[in-house]
This record gives structure tokens, C-alpha cells and sequence, in this order.
């Protein structure tokens, strides 16, 4: 049994993205080689909603929630009735998976929101959960704060991409040895690989087979780059019989500002994760829910253009630093890029925060996403094409001035 | 060691505020007894911000947020900085208690996220926690979530005020037989009981002696009725060395559609807080945070005409249920009265349920607040003036009809 003290350290935050401010430097200029590099600071640790402004018509949808008065400010907790019925909707359509409003839906705060309600319907002490690394952070976190036992299973994305993809091996391995819940995120959040169609399915077969419970974050499956094919696991012929579905439009549509997420999914854990949901938050705040009607309702081509500059962006940070030697998958999908960093005078930590300090570069460090992967940092490169552009090149500039 | 199944029970959420659009009523019919009673439908399981609308500006204030864009949608997990700053200037001059911005203070989704992060950074599998009978249902819930056994400790509600209060000898009983953990309400939920000097004094003092954390919930200590004190514990001179005391503007300004809620005290524990935090909703919606700009800054007589109301509402009930043989505590503060129905023909869960059918009148049982409280319902009575008298009347009227 772990104390709490224990069990905090497992949830250290000082690495997560947006926690950079509260990070002293003074050590760092006795380290430090030469000059500051100038450049416009780029914060690669979230997309920039001012460079990728909120999808058009957010705040007018906010203002009618509000206006609508008490009936938005107190929803059922799982969301209001009517914002859902129109969700269910158009979420059926892009998953092609048929979705009760009524029990099969929940509205949460963020993505974040749903992934701790899910792991927190599924999860407790001793159950064992199949965590791939990389991976996002939380989901080990949100693990080890259950009581959870993980049990990790490689995800391969340097190679081949016809050889790329989640060890299947593995994840048949975790599920016969009492495995009973597998969390993964599709685009995979470091690397933006999009989990194939035949991995797809055999995940589900596997989950069937052996009883586990399935939970498959999508938060950036409508980011998909040219040539991309997606697929939704909830749409499968063969499903296991716990199954949830995270999606919100934080990313792709920029309003995380909105703390707005969705889960869908068995009927039985959606109860669960309801019940939990009033006594962690009650529900999403009331008025915002109602941002969730512009939500796969944007202008036509307004999507298609901000995938296109996305994929610009892509393309150009992927040739600055292949051509620095530094191997990077092409994300598939989302806007996160992993590149691996090569073998330097300092620890990778010292690293980032020497990135932030000398180059105004902020990324995210490797270690959150697997223990193993200190080499690597995790860009989101959601953010002014220009300055993301010149951003890279100081990364560059600062693998050659540290270099072993 | 509880099984998820288990664990859920414990959450049942069906008699929740809010929750009762999904309960059904098809067998009330063959129950009821004569018609259905005339009457504008009231809603007493939450305040109506219909009638008590927003305070000022809120809507303005949220503008703003989202129009200062990215650093107002990603702050750091506890709160935006700048916000914080100006927010423990105020609330340190509310309560008396100087408050470190940066240290000290959080910025929750509602004070429902501040309990639960409280809790959940100060309990854990086996922590021996007291909890108030009656007092805000989900309390219990969360300790049962978080794996924690509950310590019973009764509050004195009914009799003669300079009697009434929480039992001091029970508290010490718990603190010495090793409870970590005592989380109450004052003014209390359901009762409107506001802690007395001596007894924030004694709890104090206890807590410090025995090493117990306290979590102290304010959250409607700003409506005070006339004549009443109010004492802030985070302020005595005798303290424990870990207390988190939480506040929020969802009540008494009627801001409950934004999730805005705030906790203070321990430095270690508003750091396990905001750990916590970053794996349960990451953060409080971020443009939402700004709507806090208003909080304590509400327009010269505002607050003072809204508690009048309030407390004219509060005497013409109370006025009803006694006139009626309904023994009802009086709220010192607060907008809740939790009168105690006469012996019925039919299971108080039932009445709850016909109330709400037979009469348009919903509210909260009773044994939401306290298991033995069965013949108790709870009303939050910041509703229009009129339509609550009226429905009061109606409640009265249900009593007679069903009276055993």
C-alpha cells in the first residue's frame, strides 16, 4: 500500500506542460555555453490558441449558454440533455458507431476529465492496466493514483512505418496474464502515429477474447494528415464488452480554454463515471457546454485549412531536424512531434530546461511520456509557422553547442 | 478491500440534486392519493439564478478572459497568477488569514473540485476521517472513494441555539482514536448551523494537539443572516499545522454555471492539490478563471440587498413549516432549511418522489446529508420569493395528505 506522501511523488507535475513557470534557474548560468540565442520564445509544451484562435463562433455559443440562464448553469452531471442528443448525433456520424444521448454519452471537463473518470470507473487497487510508452503522461499517473498496477507494452514508431505500430505481442501477452483495463491514445500522444486498421482490430478481438476493458483516447483523431487513413475502434465488428471512447475539442479546434470533453461508450461505465463525476466536479461548467454546438459544426474548408497549415508546419520542422540527424517520426496525425535528441555533455533534463533559459524553447521532456525515453522532447507544433520554424533551428543550434 | 461494484454503490448518485430529470414515476400513480396540486413548478435541490441572477459584470469579466486568449486558456494548473495575486489580497482581508498567491492558494473547477482534491490529497486506503452527520453529502461519498472509514461525528441542530453545534466530545473521541482527517461545513449543509467561536476555537485547538488535518468549507459564509458572527478557524490563533479551508462564488453570487472554486492553507497540501488537479481536469476552465476578477469586488450594497431577500425568504418559510408542526432548524446563514416532515403513510423516499410528481416541488432527501435522516428533506430556498411560499404551502399541504 502506498502512503500518500508515495503516492505524490508519483504525481510530480514540475515537467508537465505549463508548470515551466514554476521552475528556478539560477544553476543554470554556471552551466550555461555561451550567449542567449534570440528569437521569439516558443512554448512548444501546448498549441497556441492566438497563432490557431478558437474555431469560429465559440464565445457566441458561451454567450447564448449563459443567457439560456439556469437551466445551462445546472445540467444533469453528465451534461445537458439537449447539448447531447445533437452530440450523440455527430459524433455517431464521424466514429460511424450509433451513440444513446440518453446513456451512452457523458460531457466532462477537458479530455483530461474523461480519462480520470474512465480510469476512475475501471481502476483500483491491484487492478492491472496495459499503459503504452510512450504514451500521454497522465495515464500512468492517473494509474499509480488509483492504485493501479502497470503493465507497459512498447509502442515501435522509429522504423518502417509498415513495422510501426503497439506490440501485439505484448498486449496478448498482459491481457492472458490478468491484464483487466488497456488505455491508449490513437493518434499516439508523444509521436502522432495513428494506430493501424488491422492493430485496430486485433486490440478489439484480444479485448473481447480475454475481458478487458478498452479505453481508446481519440483527442486527435479529426487532425489527419494527407494519405492518413483513421480507425475507430468503436466502430469495429467485433467489440469488447467494456468499451469507452474519449474525444473533446480541445486541440484540433483550439478551445481548450473551454475545459470540454466527451466520453462515450458501454452504458454501464458511463453510470460509473457519472457518479464520480459529482463528487470530483459536479459537471463541465454549465454555459460552456453549450460551446460544444459548434463543435464537427465549423464553416466549410475551415478544417481543411487548418489541417493543411498544420501539415506545413509538419513538413518543415520534420526537414530541419532530420537534416540535423536528430530521428523524428512523421506524425500521422495531431501536432506532436518527438524528436530524438543526440548524446550530450548534460542530462536531458538540464537540457530542456537550458532550452527554455538560453533559447526561449520550451518542450516537454521525454520522461513523462516512458520513463526510458529521456533522449527524446515532445514539440506541439500548433503554433506561428514563422516563429515555430525558428524555434526548431535553435533546437538545433542548441543539440550542436551541447553535444557530447 | 471495496470491489469497483462495491465502490460505485457508495456512489450512488440518483438522489443528487439535479439528478432527478432521470429518476422514473410511472408506479407513483397508483400511489397517490387525489390530484395533482396547482402550482409553479420549484426546483428547491439548487438555487434558481433565474431569480438571483449572476452578480455583475460575470459575463463581462469572461470576455475578457477569452479575449486575452492563450495564457488566459493554459494557465498554470493551480490558477492564472495574475488572478490568484489579487484574489488572496481579497479573500485575506475576508478572512483575516494572510494568504501567499504563489504558495498557498488554488483555483478549483467549483469548491465540489476543491473538496475532492482536498480530500484526495489527505486521504487515502484506511485514513480514519470524521465526517459531520448531517453535512454535505458528498463528503461521505468521497471518503468511500478514496478508500477512507468514516468517524461519525453528530451535529446538535434542533435544540436551543446555545446548545446546538457539533459534538465536541465526539470530535475528541475520534482525534484520539486515530482519525488523520476532519472535514465539515460551516454555515453547515443542510442545516444553516454556523460553527460558534468556541467551537471553531476547540476544533482548532483539538486538531492541533492530535495532528489532525482539517478541511473546513466555507462556501456560504458571505450570507449572513442579521445578528449573526461568523469565525474563521484559518484565522484563531491556535492552528493545525495542516488546514485547507475552501470558498467559491457559485452560491451566494449565483456563479455556479462558471465551476469556480478556490482552497487555501498548507503549502504541501495545496501542492499535492495541484498535482492532483493536473490529472483530474487539468485545470478550472481558464477564460472562466477570470469571471474571479468580480468575486468580493461586487457593486456598494449588492451583497447586503441579496442577503435581505434572502432572509425574508428564509422567515416567511419558516414561518410555514412551524406554523404546521414542522420542526425547522433557523439558518444563521445560507440559503438552506432542512424541516423535519411529520410521521407518513408512505416511505419518506416515496413522498420525496410524489412531492416532486404530485406537487412540482423538488428536493433533497435527507439521508443524502446523514444516513438516519430519512424524515428530513432539505430546500435551497434562493428561488423566486413567491413561487418558494407557494410551494412551501404545497409541501405542507403533501404532509397533511399523506400524514400517517
Amino acid at each position: 500500500m502506498m502512503t500518500l506522501e508515495e503516492k505524490f511523488r508519483a504525481l510530480e507535475a514540475d515537467n508537465a506542460p505549463g508548470q515551466e513557470v514554476r521552475r528556478k534557474t539560477g544553476d543554470l548560468n554556471s552551466i550555461m555555453r555561451g550567449e542567449k540565442l534570440d528569437g521569439i520564445p516558443v512554448d512548444f509544451s501546448h498549441g497556441d490558441v492566438d497563432a490557431f484562435p478558437p474555431a469560429p463562433g465559440s464565445s457566441e455559443a458561451w454567450k447564448n449558454g449563459f443567457e439560456s440562464g439556469g437551466q445551462q448553469a445546472y445540467t444533469e452531471y453528465r451534461g445537458a440533455g439537449r447539448i447531447r442528443e445533437e452530440l450523440a448525433d455527430r459524433l455517431g456520424k464521424f466514429t460511424g458507431k450509433l451513440i444513446s444521448a440518453d446513456r451512452e454519452l457523458i460531457i466532462t471537463p477537458g479530455t483530461q476529465g474523461a480519462l480520470f473518470l474512465a480510469l476512475g470507473a475501471t481502476v483500483t487497487s491491484g487492478t492491472k492496466v496495459a499503459v503504452v510508452e510512450p504514451d500521454y503522461f497522465a495515464n500512468r499517473k492517473l494509474v499509480k493514483f488509483l492504485g493501479g498496477e502497470i503493465v507497459p507494452v512498447p509502442l515501435h514508431y522509429q522504423g518502417d512505418p509498415s513495422d510501426n505500430g503497439p506490440d501485439l505481442n505484448r498486449i496478448e501477452e498482459a491481457f492472458r496474464s490478468g491484464t483487466k483495463v488497456f488505455v491508449f491514445s490513437t493518434p499516439n500522444n508523444p509521436t502522432g502515429l495513428v494506430y493501424s486498421s488491422s492493430s485496430i482490430t486485433a486490440i478489439s478481438t484480444l479485448a473481447l477474447a480475454h475481458d478487458v476493458t478498452l479505453v481508446v483516447d481519440q483527442l486527435y483523431s479529426r487532425m489527419l494528415y494527407s494519405g492518413e487513413v483513421y480507425t475507430h475502434l468503436c466502430a469495429c465488428d467485433t467489440q469488447p464488452e467494456n468499451l469507452i471512447t474519449i474525444m473533446g475539442p480541445s486541440k484540433t479546434e483550439s478551445l481548450s480554454g473551454f475545459r470540454l470533453g466527451t466520453a462515450f461508450g458501454t452504458s454501464k461505465l458511463i453510470d460509473r463515471m457519472e457518479r464520480l463525476q459529482a463528487i470530483v466536479t459536479l459537471r463541465a461548467a454549465g454555459y460552456n457546454q453549450a460551446v460544444l454546438d459548434t463543435w464537427f459544426q465549423e464553416p466549410d474548408g475551415w478544417m481543411e485549412k487548418r489541417i493543411r497549415e498544420h501539415e506545413a508546419i509538419r513538413d518543415e520542422l520534420l526537414g530541419i531536424f532530420r537534416a540535423a540527424d536528430l530521428v523524428t517520426a512523421t506524425p500521422q496525425a495531431g501536432s506532436y512531434l518527438f524528436p530524438q535528441l543526440l548524446p550530450l555533455d548534460v542530462e536531458p533534463s538540464t537540457f530542456v530546461r537550458l532550452l527554455r533559459h538560453q533559447a526561449g524553447v520550451t518542450v516537454t521532456p521525454g520522461t513523462e511520456f516512458a520513463p526510458g525515453l529521456s533522449d527524446s522532447i515532445r514539440l506541439n507544433f500548433s503554433q506561428d509557422h514563422a516563429a515555430a520554424v525558428a524555434a526548431a533551428r535553435r533546437i538545433v543550434r542548441m543539440v550542436e553547442i551541447y553535444r557530447k
